[in-house]
């Protein structure tokens, strides 16, 4: 018999990460793997897009998570096989041998079919995708200042974002707040109002997840800051520069930014797992795979019905609550005891709009304008990992709210390396 | 007759926007052109490199800078032709007429036509040059991680940095500190015996435009460091997996970072200027292109002689105070003045091997050591355009200092955002 059972965390989002930390000092061999180096920290990744924190500041390298919790190791890649029977899991550099599996791969985003939304929008889940669309849009400005043709400048300056969701409605503030703000102060031969900003809701109001006072709060606080809505708005097709929409109205643009549809992982449809139609895994009430008693799927790959019957949302708190929860099942069994169904303690939920402004649900209790954006920086703040990384994000956020700036606003994709590196490879969906 | 005379600056290094500076609020309309959004402060560059520093924080807005500025704007391209008889030149997107021309196009590496070194040495120009040699750094400690075979985690784990330039200097001190540091501390189960760093110089000594006693400074201290030094050693041959020297010796490893050479900017030979053997353009004690009175050439892409009749080196002062004379002549050629000649005012050189030890050569006194390393520190950080920018730089050096850590240890490349959108290109040498 040997020693210590081995126990493989695959993902280290808030899940894994959750699950990898209470596991951490038990008399088990823990190995995480993610095709990351570091844990992202994915409520702020908005701001990267909005040019307001540097990707540095919202990831986090995962070796100096772990460095002080020594049966915890580290494994770069990306997962692709898995063998139940065999209980291996293959990335693409090694086999790995578990006796207990934590899948914990998170979400993508779907297009529903919509022709052209893949090609031609910009999704917002991964670091990569937050670089690239700051990138783009401040491209977007350059060209437009050097557009001579009406049309086509306001083609440039058209920006829609698709999805009423608290991505949609945060990132459409924030990117009310860049354009408005340094942006307009930046393309002095610019005029501003042939921008557009365009949030596309397909129901009948923004925030649907949270009280409806507070998505009427957000839709006036948007309209307020520049930011037309469509709501009851579906979009039909994209192209590379146009968007149309289902009422047979469209709108010219090179920018549309799509967080209208999250589902599971890919990989556990491939696998073969019981996913639902939304791609999440249906897991046992102690977080298991049905009839998989050594394997746990946590977070956002899973589907965990909530006290309403309905799945629990796709966030950062159940995640984290259901690492730890898996974590202390896993235990549970090797101490040769029965693991115990999760419990979600809902904490609440909030989003910010912009300056001054944000919306939150806590304890029952809905509330908006100055104090909920108050709550929403220090819940936000004290969450980062890391002193210094709290430093420089308060750093960048004072600098915003005193001089109206924005911290990060440098185009820069970034290179391959040597020449005879081979081309990067950037997953979507 | 047209009101104000157009002045066109291509570059906006430190020589184009130093001369962008001095032009503000003349009587003149002024274009800074430049092929990045920002300005980039490169004596740091090596720190992005080292994972110390992020890009961002060495990176500023140009149109932040010309704010304030008036009659100077911005346009964001790459310079492609000039027509010195019609006075136009031609980005990839429009065409400008100029009446008085600055470039500043700075400087490009040059490998020798050593067989395999453009192709695979990390050259340390570009932003994206930086930050693909962090990735790549990081990546090789990932991949050694997971290697069974014991020959090739040595040559993932063999650094071999040419060039014992400042810039060598530097990056070979701070990939020392990176290595036996926080990655020593991060990667557990490596041994860091089995790492290499080595700097290679093929001349007898390091800092060659330096006093001897600071070059014989900086071995010792490197040395101290952990890094091997292969003096007198030419580079004969580069591989994906291998460099070859003079001497018949090498050494298996997949990362050799090119400082050795550099050169003048490319365009000044395509456009058939009078450059040299090492690219770049012989111009008048005034600064201007000689036989055109209304071309300026300045910083890395001019050859100028000093007082010792030797071109002054490729350096940020030389770039400045030419970036402002050239506006000065430019000023008084408009008033109908003679131009005047330049004249260098050297205040001195310095470079920082690690931590508390630099080397400075101030106002012809040559000094080692801690307060050769304050100074260093206080005159960097105060070079740095913004606030912000210093407040955040110190908060990372005050980290690397007390905790001997790094700030930046994320292997991130970055996304081509559309799928649709063409694949960046990186411009090298």
């Amino acid at each position: 018999m040997k020693e210590r059972e081995q126990i493989v965390i695959v993902g280290a989002g808030f899940g894994g990460l959750w699950a990898a930390r209470a596991l951490a000092r038990a008399p088990v061999t823990v190995t995480l793997v993610d095709k990351n180096n570091y844990h992202g920290f994915w409520p702020l990744l908005y701001q990267v897009a909005a040019a307001e924190l540097e990707a540095e500041q919202i990831g986090y390298p995962i070796r100096r998570i772990l460095r002080s919790r020594r049966n915890v190791s580290f494994v770069l890649g990306r997962v692709e096989e898995l063998d139940l029977q065999a209980k291996t899991l293959r990335t693409e550099s090694q086999t790995m041998s578990y006796d207990y599996l934590i899948l914990a791969l998170g979400s993508s985003s779907t297009f529903f079919n919509i022709p052209g939304a893949d090609t031609y929008t910009f999704p917002l889940k991964t670091m990569e995708d937050g670089i690239a669309l700051r990138n783009h849009i401040l491209r977007c400005f350059e060209m437009a200042a050097q557009e001579p043709n009406a049309a086509e400048r306001q083609r440039l300056l058209t920006f829609v974002v698709v999805g009423g969701g608290p991505t949609g409605v945060e990132y459409a503030g924030a990117l009310a707040e860049l354009i408005y703000g340094p942006l307009a102060k930046d393309y002095r031969d610019l005029d501003v109002t042939e921008v557009s900003l365009v949030l596309v809701e397909m129901g009948g109001r923004l925030l649907a997840g949270m009280p409806e006072k507070l998505g009427r709060y957000a839709e006036a606080r948007l309209r307020k800051m520049g930011v037309q809505l469509f709501l009851e708005t579906a979009v039909t097709e994209v192209t590379a520069d146009h968007v149309c929409f289902q009422n047979g109205s469209g709108l010219p643009t090179r920018s549309v930014v799509w967080t209208a549809g999250v589902r599971g992982h890919p990989l556990a449809e491939r696998w073969g797992l019981p996913v639902g139609r939304d791609g999440r895994v249906a897991v046992a009430p102690t977080l298991q795979l049905p009839g998989e008693p050594n394997v746990y799927i946590i977070g956002d790959m899973a589907a965990f019905a909530g006290e309403d019957g309905r799945p629990l949302p796709m966030l950062a708190p159940v995640a984290m609550q259901q690492g730890s929860h898996a974590a202390a099942n896993i235990r549970r069994q090797i101490a040769g005891q029965e693991p115990e169904p999760f419990r979600y303690f809902d904490k609440g939920t909030m989003a910010t709009i912009g300056r001054s402004a944000a919306v939150a649900r806590l304890a029952g209790v809905s509330f908006t304008g100055f104090i909920a954006w108050i709550v929403w920086l220090v819940v936000h703040l004290f969450q980062l990992i890391g002193y210094r990384h709290r430093l420089v994000v308060l750093i960048n956020w004072a600098w915003s709210y005193l001089f109206f700036e924005r911290a990060v606003r440098l185009i820069l994709p970034v290179g391959r390396g040597r020449r005879d590196a081979p081309e990067e490879s950037v997953p979507y969906g």
